[in-house]
């Protein structure tokens, strides 16, 4: 039996799309081998890539002059990646510290060049977004870097910053996909394919192409987004199966509806449980509100010594990773595309019926 | 039906290691998820990754003072990120040229340091292995880099190079478990393991405890031995789904007597091969006898018009992915651990009935 796995990432997957992948796993259509078994060069999973680029491509409608890049080494490599790619002729960077995975984008860039820390959440526990105003940007950045979805922290840009033509670079890596975005507004976006778009080990960046000549020499080839780019991909053979079950994740979100439908229900699923948060005084929910994470809803239960309690209970519920994450404690709820409205719907009742008991 | 497929990589893999994965795709040992969507950190996970070292160490006997990782990248991002992780404190790094994977080796060290080739076999076109007298190493190399098969070229070591205290840094991407190695002579043995371990998009690592001080500044946390060693393999998401894959081959290869046995298998398909490219006129053999790879087998129709009948004929015949390297022309069979040996039997038939048909 499939239990509910709010897991903030690798997570839950589409039914159907596990279905296939089953399916297929000794002989994708009529080839007699699996997808893990072919070679990336040959027309089989040429015609893979290809496809999951189109799709990708259809469902967050970016610009043709935009390379989409398959690569590897999660959010962490890409965290030194992209100032590696993009500081060329450049001394400083800017970033914006809203939490946990903007310090570990700073902490690698600072390896490259100068971190501008333009604007930071810190002074309250990385629960809100520091609004543009506040932001305090250096004269000639290479790049503004922000993280528009801190899955640790649970907060969530809710605007697209507007930095005129300094290339905003944006780790996406927790909600790229759950909502529609205007590609255009961004120079790179990249993310970790393990929430929204697949399984780990595949990243997914987005790049403007007036970008790719900014490398500095000591980029490896891998990832080095312009040789990528020539090469669809291939400089290195790509994560071939991840790219794979990518594509069935995005096949299964055009037929959803695409981005803006799924963006709905996901707004359906993240209000139904900040409303009962909101209404209770049992829970806490520590992200300011116009700030809040649809993909990643954290709460406190008021009487922490009843955390355990709580797990076990969800566990025999049905419902598997609640914990929150070591750094903030607490629990975690993630609702990413593939988490049904009934999982959201469970999880509130289970809470109401904890209250009940323990309240 | 499934084929025979001599692809170099991605690669056939054991049949029931694919049924296997496809049984547990929905619901792994009563989890209700599947692996692709557990937490790298829940003890589930770190299970199957725990295990599928632990069988590695007993797969090749790796001593105890050696660090296993599990990164990302494949040998190419390696190929940069061994030179980052093992240059400090040192100028200059050896490297022998054996083939196009060495040539790909030694433009990325580049990058990091200065490459002195201390010899090569380009006088005749990569068909051989240079022997350790005719080596001309550096006063002191932070390292000496090999290639020890090289898939595209067809060329393997059978002898293992013994440089003393100089670390000893090994690319075995396509003939790692398949044959019994020391891994005590080595400093650093890497591969991706898109052969004969597993699918794309995982590097396996297997480094000498004493060899991890000597990071560049510049390396990516991501990529940086020292602190994944630290963290077992999770400084990052590890590409979890190609761990456990790559278990369930391990699994495999114990069920299946371990490396010993199946380098008894190897020698016997390619001997067969051989055998039979020594016999014939029809097609011929670029490789030194001494040198030939037991994993990728090269050979030429004596007329090339031909070629492509041959690889009709072949995939009528049920084996797929027979054609060469665009680098050096031919063909190529691939024949890992996987392979059973009624492929290469049936290759093998094909090829004579081939030669009697049009020679």
């Amino acid at each position: 039996m499939r239990v509910f796995n709010f897991s903030a990432g690798p997570a839950v997957l589409p039914e159907t799309v596990l279905e296939r992948a089953a399916a297929e796993m000794l002989d994708w259509r009529g080839t007699g081998m699996s997808v893990m078994e072919m070679s990336h060069r040959g027309k089989e999973f040429i015609g893979i890539a290809a496809k999951a680029e189109a799709d990708l491509r259809t469902l967050l409608a970016i610009p043709a002059d935009y390379k989409v890049l398959f690569l590897q080494g999660g959010a962490i490599g890409e965290n030194a990646i992209v100032p590696m790619n993009l500081v060329g002729g450049h001394k400083v960077a800017d970033y914006i510290n809203t939490g946990e995975w903007s310090k570990k984008s700073i902490k690698e860039a600072k390896k490259y060049c100068t971190v501008n820390v333009a604007a930071s959440s810190e002074d309250l526990d990385f629960t809100y977004v520091p609004p543009q105003s506040a932001w305090k940007l250096s004269d000639d950045p290479a790049f503004v870097h922000v993280c528009t979805n801190e899955t640790i922290g649970g907060v969530e840009y809710q605007w697209t910053p507007d930095i005129g033509r300094i290339p905003l670079v944006a780790d996406m890596s927790s909600h790229l996909l759950s909502r529609v975005i205007d590609v255009s507004k961004y120079g790179v976006i990249y993310g970790g394919a393990q929430k929204n778009a697949g399984p780990a080990g595949l990243t997914l960046v987005i790049v403007r192409g007036d970008l790719l000549d900014r490398a500095l020499p000591i980029t490896p080839s891998a990832f080095h987004w312009k040789e990528q780019a020539a090469a669809d991909s291939m400089v290195n053979t790509p994560p071939t199966y991840a790219i794979y079950i990518a594509g069935l994740v995005f096949e299964w979100l055009l037929a959803q509806g695409g981005v803006a439908a799924i963006e709905q229900r996901n707004i359906a699923k993240a209000k139904m449980l900040y409303d009962y948060l909101d209404a209770t005084r049992f829970y806490t929910s520590p992200a300011r509100k116009a700030d809040r994470s649809r993909m990643n809803v954290r709460f406190h239960l008021h009487d922490e010594s009843l955390n355990e309690a709580f797990l076990k209970g969800a566990k025999a519920a049905g419902m598997d990773q609640l914990k929150g994450h070591r750094v903030v404690g607490g629990m975690r709820a993630s609702i990413y595309n593939a988490m049904p409205i009934e999982g959201v719907r469970t999880l509130v009742e289970y809470m109401k019926a904890f209250e009940q008991r323990h309240g």
